[in-house]
């Protein structure tokens, strides 16, 4: 798969250097401070998927002006503020493997600095002079911490279904995506029923983007994910491979499974055990073909627009979404 | 003094009920236990010092709509994300005499509520459809942050100079008032002039709102303040009756005061001795004479406009910001 990166590499790689000037030029702290905290974090090898799609679908939409270089630093602003914040919360101590932000300059600033990207990426919205924009955009973020307020609560419930873990993430990351497509749409004027189209693209895209995320926590190797491997479910994090597995686990394995997610500590050994009853249940294949139904859809929605260079590329984005590797 | 708070009281009743009443209609979370940990500290007693102002100034500049009410909420929307995000930072226990929100629910949630509160004001901030209003309440945000961030780097540092100080309460504190009182003008087309003679009023009611607040840390007593006294030197927060005191203190005297800061314990002996070091170094009398001079700044300011209910209202909260108890 490695070949698709390397395909969409070749074809965004004027894009994406645009977006990191951007975001170098825009990030323009008073406290030099803030720079060094959002900087460890910002330039950290992101993928820089939301502000290519907001870029991409601005494009498709004929939007020209050098400006959506800026505009799609909110969307990059916002997210690396939530980063913050969810590694404080989550008492991370690896992303992109880096030490985390808190576990440099401690949560305090790490918190101020995640509130200073918040309002540096409403900042940038409001200079769009769009009122809808800033209004999705404030509206995503409502979501989000909500979405993480839930997703904490549900912490450690084997009881948690499907339906609540979609939610979860529809708010704490499909939002998100879905915004930087639908502003990307809005920013470029395109007509209503474009606007929906791009936001529902959008809205597969995160989908995806959020389930192999979740997958890779139980397929991937921890240096090239970045982070500790089974993370998660040490955090009694329960995503769709394990809601799966509980739900298609006998009796006995599904008391040893909960009794091991409530003590939220393993050995290897008992994590390869998890690994096993996955497969047994079919865990990883079940989350794939629903992440492959996103991407399909997903496609679909491109295919209605007219082919060019911009639709292949985001028909490529959602191959890419589910196929990654970190 | 209690004589200025009846009658200043009797003036806003109403004004204050009506934007109770809106910060109720307001909140309007998705996830129940938002409400509750918002609601635990907005509807804990809070002065409602900023919507009254932005009220006010509103009204001041011919402002009738009653969508008034509802936009007042921003400024008390945010000033709550930043007090539940800074007794996150500053680990405190006590506000307006409750328990702080992070030690009843935990920090990780309360840092997510403050991100809500702080994204559901701008969400408000975009309902006005000015994009003018939505810069200036995301430049107070990233302002107010990076004021927080510099107290945090400055905690200890007993070189930190009135000048310093000034920056930091200004950013911190004074821009929110600022901008509470520069939007109620915006929200009702006052023209630049009085937009900015409003924006004026509110940055010396800032001030002296800040200064007054760091003075009560050290001669109010707990249970009127609501929260523990002396509790600013035990952090290591430098305020001005300290940075004047270590000016004019003695060698001997200053040497001893550094050493207590350094340490952040003290007895109640200790800080008794401490503020007898304040008192022979006049530093009482010195932050009241400059928070003075910004209360006959703002009435000054309120003077030039022709005299009504409003003008005498604010004029009386210039004098209440700075004698208040708590």
């Amino acid at each position: 798969m490695s070949g698709l990166k390397q395909q969409l590499s070749l074809r965004v790689e004027n894009d994406l250097n645009d977006i990191e000037a951007a975001l170098h030029e825009n990030l323009n702290p008073h406290v030099e401070l803030v720079r060094d905290v959002a900087g460890h974090l910002i330039f950290s090898g992101g993928k820089r998927i939301r502000p290519l799609l907001n870029l991409l679908c601005a494009r498709l939409c004929g939007y020209t002006d050098d400006f959506i270089k800026k505009f799609s630093t909110i969307i990059e602003f916002l997210h690396t503020a939530t980063l913050l914040h969810d590694d404080v919360v989550d008492e991370a101590a690896l992303r992109r493997g880096k030490p985390v932000a808190h576990s440099i300059w401690g949560a305090p600033v790490t918190v101020l600095v995640g509130d200073f990207l918040l309002a540096r990426a409403l900042n940038i919205a409001a200079e769009t002079g769009n009122p809808r924009i800033i209004q999705i955009i404030s509206e995503i973020t409502e979501s989000m911490c909500q979405g993480e307020i839930l997703q904490l609560i549900k912490k450690g419930d084997v009881n948690l279904s499907e339906a609540d873990y979609m939610d979860v993430i529809r708010r704490k990351t499909g939002f998100l995506i879905q915004g930087a497509c639908q502003t990307g749409a809005i920013l470029a004027g395109a007509p209503e029923d474009v606007e929906a189209r791009l936001a529902r693209y959008g809205h597969h895209i995160g989908m995806v983007f959020q389930i192999a995320d979740d997958l890779l926590d139980y397929t991937a190797d921890t240096r090239t994910l970045g982070k500790t491997i089974g993370a998660d479910l040490k955090e009694g994090k329960l995503t769709l491979p394990v809601i799966h597995t509980l739900e298609k686990a006998g009796t006995w394995d599904r008391s040893w499974l909960a009794e091991l997610i409530a003590r939220k500590e393993f050995s290897a050994d008992e994590f390869g055990a998890v690994l096993r009853l996955m497969h047994e249940a079919g865990a990883i294949d079940y989350c794939r073909g629903i992440a492959e139904n996103h991407v399909r859809e997903a496609k679909k929605i491109i295919a209605s627009f007219p082919p060019s260079q911009t639709t292949e590329t985001l028909a490529l984005i959602a191959d890419y979404t589910l196929n990654r590797k970190a």
